[in-house]
């Protein structure tokens, strides 16, 4: 597994074979996404609801990812101690990615690492993100459930969270629930939450509160990400929302094929040709373009 | 001007047309790129060039790009607020770009408002960036000659200014240098940059000082940017320059026309159907994008 995600990551020869050989073998895995702003304890969740679902007998795949980390792919010091509590179990594998600046962000890698750890068995796949902002609304469109974790006295952690988050998460928690403000922090949401606008399909978004780090909680979330998955079943969600990441998924590789088709041609002899003639002013870039498409 | 330059900006009807027509008129206009850390006293020092050129009967376009801003187009405070220096004279035309986000950053709308300046006769351009980092490379890569200011007690200028941009950078200032540690800022740059790689031709890069708000050392800058532009004509530098301008901005619009192909794609019933197969484990999201490619 970890070998087919660095070949996913480098974009290595062979992965269209092995895309190829892998679909057949995926749909399985539930994936959730984990989100919320940094300090909100998503790590200590993640961790979590791993050990809860191992004594559930579940399989369980980690996947952080750091959009703003510089990093090309390996393990973040987060997961090397957090794979120490784990490292003895093959039932549980964690891996970080890091997004290297790909124009299109989490959407070319990720999806291509979630197929490889559905189709390894996984029954659940945590999909966790260190970044913030964009990156939130990028892992909920790759998750089949979002998790929106907030913790009370983040200083207006909830407002800190884009508001659109609100609308496309399944499940919200509050995490460090033993703290002051957490009722509030609760209270806050479901006002948030009343203000958004609802989602078609009549499934009602559960407000929970954990303490993560002493694993209260878990059992209650679980239970609310199982019962969003049979939802999603039931109601035909879950259909859809997999057929927008598939497209999303196509047009991600076919961006990136284009581009790898443009960086072929640059500084090429055709191109510095047109180029001569827009400079000595025999023709415009407009035209230019046109001609350079039409010859990929 | 400021209407074709919307124009542009808009990427509206008739941009095609415009682009053909005005390309003949081009390649006279020297573009000088403004470069450096925020603080620096760019706008400043574009205003006491513009100041200079005008008694030096030179026509003076200025484009100052924020690419931070979400603004879409119109005029920033600070132009407002300059332009009351030029507001009579039709010798001086000034705008503001902000970059709306595109992917391409710079890449696709200020080269062909440079084209429309350029046509529309103007002697010396002044593309001045509000934003630091990448931002200060695409600057350089549009300019024919790169001015990088520094100042001293910026907490550090110096090393705050990518490495990189000292070996794109033709000319060197120290802006605000009646302030103690001038000298010192000065001789740190000559330092950087003979650490630096050294450019090939034989251009060497002075270090100018200034004191852009009375004026001073403005008359030296000019004279620099202007042996400049006689060296780059002479080496033959000015025509790999602006051949190589060129190369970037075809590819820069044949890449928007690929996005807008696929922007037209999205939600189609074709990706849908493919995304379905992707779905149902009939087919791979590679072979779907070949496919998608190929249809395009």
């Amino acid at each position: 597994v970890a070998r087919l995600i660095t070949l996913v990551e480098n974009e290595a020869p062979g992965l269209r074979e092995v895309a190829a050989a892998l679909v057949k073998y995926t749909g399985h895995a539930q994936v959730v996404g984990l989100t919320g702003p940094p300090g909100v304890g998503k790590s200590t969740t993640t961790n979590a609801l791993v050990a809860q679902l191992r004594r559930d007998h579940q399989r369980v795949g980690v996947l952080a990812v750091d959009p703003s980390s510089p990093l090309s792919g390996g393990a973040l010091l987060g997961d090397r101690i957090r794979m120490q509590d784990h490292a003895t179990d093959d039932g549980v594998f964690i891996r970080s990615m890091a997004s290297r600046g790909h124009l299109g962000g989490l959407s070319a890698a990720v999806p291509q690492a979630l197929r490889v750890l559905d189709a390894a068995g996984f029954d659940v796949i945590l999909l966790e993100t260190v970044g913030v902002g964009q990156a939130e609304f990028e892992v909920a469109s790759l998750a089949d459930t979002t998790v929106l974790l907030m913790a009370p006295g983040l200083g207006d952690g909830i407002q800190a969270a884009k508001a659109g988050i609100l609308e496309i998460a399944d499940v919200f928690v509050v995490n460090k629930a033993d703290r002051d403000g957490a009722d509030q922090a609760a209270r806050d949401l479901r006002h948030m939450q009343s203000l958004a606008s609802t989602k078609a399909g009549g499934w009602s978004r559960p407000i929970l509160k954990t303490v993560a780090s002493r694993g209260e909680g878990i059992d209650d979330l679980l239970t609310a990400i199982a019962a969003h998955r049979d939802w999603l079943a039931a109601s035909g969600c879950l259909a859809d929302r997999r057929q927008a990441r598939a497209s999303a998924e196509i047009e991600a590789i076919a961006m990136g094929a284009v581009r790898a088709r443009f960086a072929a041609v640059h500084g090429s002899a055709a191109l510095g040709e047109s180029a001569a003639r827009v400079v000595a002013g025999e023709t415009d870039p407009y035209l230019a373009a046109e001609q350079l498409i039409a010859a990929l």
